[in-house]
């Protein structure tokens, strides 16, 4: 379907804004950069899907009475069927039905997210939820498989599950977006190149969030990289509070407890007070001057400070890369392991006296960080969805002059991002390639 | 490693078990078929790895001081440390830790259900878990990036690791067994091949696990073809009750459940007692004539009859090649689910009315179906891990036709692996290919 179809009347509303949206980002990607030379089309604006049912032969009063058919072609296969939670005995208590949006469904960390979500393991055992697929025109068969293994596993709490290609669509009411897909960087792309490229689908789908997700939408950004997708993403969604988007760093700190762990022959469940400082890049600073080993400083437990300071920082951040040495695939399991836990961190309460690390919104900050930008901090929640940060940390020289270098190069992404988050053109000037290895 | 030097002194004696076994499952092999004109060695016995330390310069008597270095060379990482949970408040409370091992633990399948087992979602919030991972010598690698996986997920109730590729040691005190590995039929094997190789597989498993494993092991066997497998696997484990060996068909039952739910326009959870008849092939018979939906026979609900006689069944076994043509790959996520399904099913007591259908052997069994053959049937539970068949069935023409050829396929692919089951010749006159697509 080309984009001049799409003002077809037959096209629900959200259709034509996620046109719109689409044809304003592309053209400020052209205006931005003379580097892209050969720069194309988006590939939604090219190969455009919306699964509402077009007809130029309809007459335009068909506008509304046509709407309810599109909701409905979105559903798949069983989970079309309508029934009434409140009218069964076994239903009857549970919470009101959650809103859960992926994208880059049909990809593999979200094969592994999507059945934890759909089991209940993740927003507990009386909480229904719709699960909203968003995949692309060349993954969508792949998604309509996903959807069918879905159907397969007969989880009790799965009560819908919507597939699409259009964020405006798959967003609609979205309580939670855990926003996956982003394209892997290919042989020769630059860093720039793949800011660029992703920055893009990240502005579309804050537009999108901005438009219809429900107004608390709390949103996961873990497509690559993840800190400047989230930013790049919050200011496309003004009307949704800044404080609501994160980048993932949990799977980091998760990594950086496991070392921590190993290094001092305790198991992993007596580390506690591990910051993921930054970007999720190889400047990230795990945070060992304020992390606990049995209630204790971790400098007082591991006396070897030469192994910290210079071993342990490498340990956290090649992890990835050694996985996939190993396994021949980027870590797909224990990457949506930490989505789960990131989820869990936002809807309980925070142990007493410890914290988790999220990417957040750093404006008010009480670390004197550049403000405007997503940033790796410590955070406490009440269980809410909502978070605030910790403020008794403490910080040496060694930790501030690694913090600076990381807040450095995520300013520095912002610069080349300006274009697509209404600063200006973008310009980079990135100093070196700190992307991590394979965790797309 | 050779197989002449694992009479080396210094190596434990399972693994000099492990390795005799082989020698002879090889010879019975040889014997048994002169089909195979070119056959190989098999895999173990030609790339075997024992993880203990194999030094022919070792006098003799260190044989028994060296068995503790070989336990402790087998635990991964972060999962070697010892602790003790009844001296920690949040973990004396705790059961006493289950050993659960896992074959073709670095496979797709297993990717899914390790994190599901170590999350404690199968067994239970306060039930400590070991996972011992089985691999192969290709795999080894893969094996090892599952463990650092597993150890990143910081799971609290996952306490133990442990890899390896003997049987041998990796069932020790096993009381889950879950068999995921097998051979996937290559280009042009025939089903009788399969038979035999993954029957060999099976049979030196069957031997471990009867040397090594807990008595009261439950074994789900998942590989394909896995009524039969699980059948060479009982009778190579004789010092275990029969009773104790599952053929996992409960992904077929969940595939039924879901198909009848959407022709009757309700919902999966109104469905109930289907079970799933003989084997897990083309030739197994999703029963509609005992099933419900909402209480009622189905018969009642679906007046299409002739969609049920016709449509259905094949709806059901060509779910697997649907599924392969959509998402390029089996279906690995949902197979896990159903894994966990079942093993849900033997530790939790049968919902009043209802029951699951697994692959068990059919002496003593109610229906008049052939002893002597892993048949799938309807089992209830008390949640002990042990079942009992149910009584209440029904059978009709269009039934017993259905059995009848199921079971004649079940005793044909008996014959097949006679040699693998200590019953003399086998003898191959499998007369179709009725393997089901893509579930290796």
């Amino acid at each position: 379907m080309a984009v001049a179809e799409l003002t077809t009347p037959t096209c629900p509303k959200s259709a034509l804004r996620s046109s719109h949206s689409q044809q304003l980002s592309y053209l400020s990607a052209r205006f931005h950069s003379r580097r892209h030379q050969s720069f194309r089309l988006p590939h939604r604006a090219r190969n455009a899907r919306i699964s509402c049912s077009v007809n130029s032969q309809a007459p335009p009063v068909a506008v509304k009475t046509e709407e309810p058919k599109t909701k409905q072609s979105e559903c798949f296969g069983v989970f079309c069927l309508t029934y009434d939670l409140k009218a069964e005995e076994e239903t009857k208590s549970w919470k009101k039905m959650i809103n859960v949006s992926v994208s880059g469904a049909a990809g593999m960390i979200s094969n592994h997210l999507l059945f934890k979500l759909a089991s209940g393991q993740v927003f507990g055992p009386n909480q229904p939820i719709a699960l909203k697929l968003l995949g692309s025109e060349r993954s969508f068969q792949a998604l309509e498989g996903v959807a069918m293994e879905l159907e397969d596993s007969l989880f009790p709490l799965l009560r819908e599950v919507k597939i699409g290609i259009d964020p405006y669509e798959v967003f609609q009411d979205a309580e939670w977006a855990l926003l996956i897909g982003a394209k892997p960087r290919g042989p020769g792309m630059e860093r720039a190149d793949l800011l660029d490229i992703n920055g893009q689908i990240f502005a579309e789908q804050g537009k999108a969030l901005n438009a219809v997700a429900s107004r608390k939408v709390k949103v996961i950004v873990v497509g690559n990289p993840c800190n400047t997708n989230a930013l790049i993403c919050l200011k496309n969604a003004p009307n949704i509070p800044a404080k609501n988007f994160h980048g993932l760093t949990r799977l980091d700190e998760n990594r950086a407890k496991c070392q921590l762990a190993l290094k001092a022959g305790v198991f992993y469940d007596k580390v506690s007070n591990v910051t993921i400082w930054g970007n999720h890049s190889t400047t990230q600073v795990p945070d060992f001057l304020n992390a606990r080993i049995n209630g204790l400083p971790v400098k007082e437990v591991i006396t070897d400070h030469k192994w910290l300071e210079e071993e342990f920082t490498e340990k956290v951040q090649k992890r990835g890369g050694a996985l996939i040495q190993k396994w021949g695939r980027s870590s797909a399991a224990s990457t949506a392991v930490s989505i789960v836990d990131a989820i869990k961190s936002l809807i309980t309460p925070t142990p007493e006296g410890d914290w988790f690390s999220s990417g957040v919104y750093t404006d008010g900050n009480p670390y004197g960080i550049a403000e405007g930008i997503v940033f790796s901090m410590p955070c406490r929640s009440k269980g809410d969805g909502d978070y605030e940060l910790v403020k008794d940390v403490i910080f040496d020289d060694y930790l501030l002059k690694k913090i600076t270098k990381t807040e450095a190069e995520l300013l520095a992404e912002k610069r080349c991002v300006a274009h697509l988050i209404g600063e200006g053109v973008g310009f980079c000037d990135l100093p070196e390639d700190t992307m991590l290895p394979g965790e797309m």
